[in-house]
């Protein structure tokens, strides 16, 4: 099991991130702290802490990019869910011979200075889900 | 300005709760606390906490329940996040003034013993918005 401690973030699938900053920041009221370009993901990002969760804006930089085929396929919205763990390599494993469906066997870098793995929405009751913790140093 | 004091919950839409509670407890690792019946939405509901926020897990008990009709039209999946606020009428008033769609322009009964509203998805990047406070005794 993978016993999150909390849910680190939201990931929404946006057209224009700076039209969406200007939504979250004058009609929610939160601010974006920082912006972030992923180039793995072909996405720039921008992030608001609504208490202990982030929200993660994702607009994709590229047609090839994970965030545009989503777009194109299913329009604007929620685009994944994050939970914190401190035993990344470990869940994984633990995933994997439940038969459970990963996107990435491996953790991989994400932003905020984060290790990232998905796992599959077949496996999730359609729910793409991260799970994050971070990277640790060397 | 909303100014949400955090994330309330994360709504899912799912097909059959007990196979999704079992999913979320066995592999995710979170304890589903409650089941609740909504009728004025014609919905069956599941609740866990992982940290501050709960995970909302909704099934239709009717075809005509906008998650069976959700679940028609963009499979099982996340349906909506839902800020927690203290000026719920007063939210409503300012996003009306501001030209928000609003599916709810007053409050109504949730799960939770919440009051509640939604927010068009037109207004909100694709994200079925929700706002709640807990229902004032009375």
């Amino acid at each position: 099991m993978i016993n999150p401690s909390h849910i680190e973030h939201i990931g929404i699938a946006v057209k224009d991130l700076e039209t969406a900053i200007s939504y979250y920041e004058k009609i929610i009221g939160v601010k974006c702290y920082k912006k972030e370009e992923v180039k793995d993901q072909k996405v720039v990002t921008a992030f608001f802490k609504v208490g202990e969760v982030k929200i993660e804006l994702l607009e994709a930089t590229d047609p090839g990019s994970p965030i545009a085929k989503f777009i194109e396929k299913r329009g604007e919205g929620i685009h994944h869910i994050a939970f914190a763990t401190n035993n990344l390599e470990e869940n994984l494993k633990d995933l994997e011979s439940k038969e459970v469906n990963l996107i990435d066997k491996k953790p991989r870098k994400g932003a905020e200075n984060m290790d990232i793995a998905f796992i599959h929405p077949k496996s999730t009751f359609g729910v793409l889900t991260e799970l994050c913790q971070p990277r640790k140093k060397g």
